[in-house]
């Protein structure tokens, strides 16, 4: 079914995905699919989280060479046309319906969990300092490449990768994101 | 016209805005704003135009502190629902159109290049290295906050704020942002 799924938005865009087209194409019955994932959005939004994970999490043991093989595998993602036309149908789906959007912060929250472990090993080799908030170094890697695909509407090119691997590498060495104990974290 | 539809978007979101509630609303008859500015999206992307140069560029004779009062610009006007109903919609439709799609990129770099004086001033200043590229420093001033509305579905706080600053300020001045002869730009 998912494989289904990825197949239809390599052809045509999220806005042309129904559940028949779905059901036709993997031969899975409407209703057996509405039932398991209610609707479009529902197989998209697992399809992301499974194609998302895939990415292995980079464990070169250089905290600036695992930054950047994460960044050149979020850049590789989100230039294939159909990625971004998964990422793009979401994000205007949640923009009319909240459950959607629960879905789709919650999948990205999980996919930056799993990748704080660069900056948590960076911490216990002694590259960034301790009290560095993992989360908000991995942020801060990825927003220049979703503000690059969303907002400015391009493609992420070398230059974006090698500027955004060093702005994060340099704020993290210099402790931007340390919480210190008086305040939030 | 445009403070009628900024009036409604307070009131709802963007989903359920017609051009019929806005002439309503208005006192101008549907088949003017049909002409003047075709679709929904057409009036919206104005009022984004028009409400976003309405904030003015920081010139406070120091780069820090310009960069601080524009990044807390970008979240007060971010943090107020009405605007974030219009952002959200209209990256919806460009999903679905290309044409806004269009005017939608064509907005923020316009408005990103207005912003720009920032960081020319601050290399005139001699706060940062020549041939510094003032749009790639906007843009990195501007990705965390757009990240934390469109992805993380979260509102701007005090701490991103601080990192956002921080992070650009430092990678500024440390020449991350530095075009050579030699490469693109």
């Amino acid at each position: 079914m998912l494989a289904a799924a990825y197949e239809e938005l390599d052809r045509d865009s999220f806005a042309a995905l129904t559940l028949d087209r779905l059901a036709r194409r993997s031969g899975v019955h409407v209703s057996t699919i509405r039932r398991r994932w209610r609707t479009v959005e529902g197989v998209v939004v697992e399809l992301l989280a499974e194609r998302g994970s895939t990415l292995p999490t980079p464990d070169t043991g250089d905290f600036r060479r695992d930054l950047t093989q994460l960044t050149q595998a979020i850049a590789d993602f989100n230039n294939a046309l159909r990625n971004r036309n998964v990422l793009q149908g979401l994000l205007a789906a949640a923009a009319h319906d909240p459950r959607v959007e629960e879905i789709v912060r919650a999948a990205f929250v999980r996919r930056i969990e799993e990748v704080t472990l660069i900056a948590r090993q960076a911490v216990e080799r002694g590259e960034i300092p301790e009290d560095t908030d993992p989360r908000e170094v991995i942020a801060a890697l990825a927003a220049p490449l979703y503000y690059r695909v969303l907002i400015l509407r391009g493609s992420i090119d070398e230059r974006l990768v090698h500027t955004t691997v060093e702005t994060t590498y340099q704020a993290a060495r210099s402790g931007v994101f340390v919480h210190k104990g008086d305040r939030e974290g």
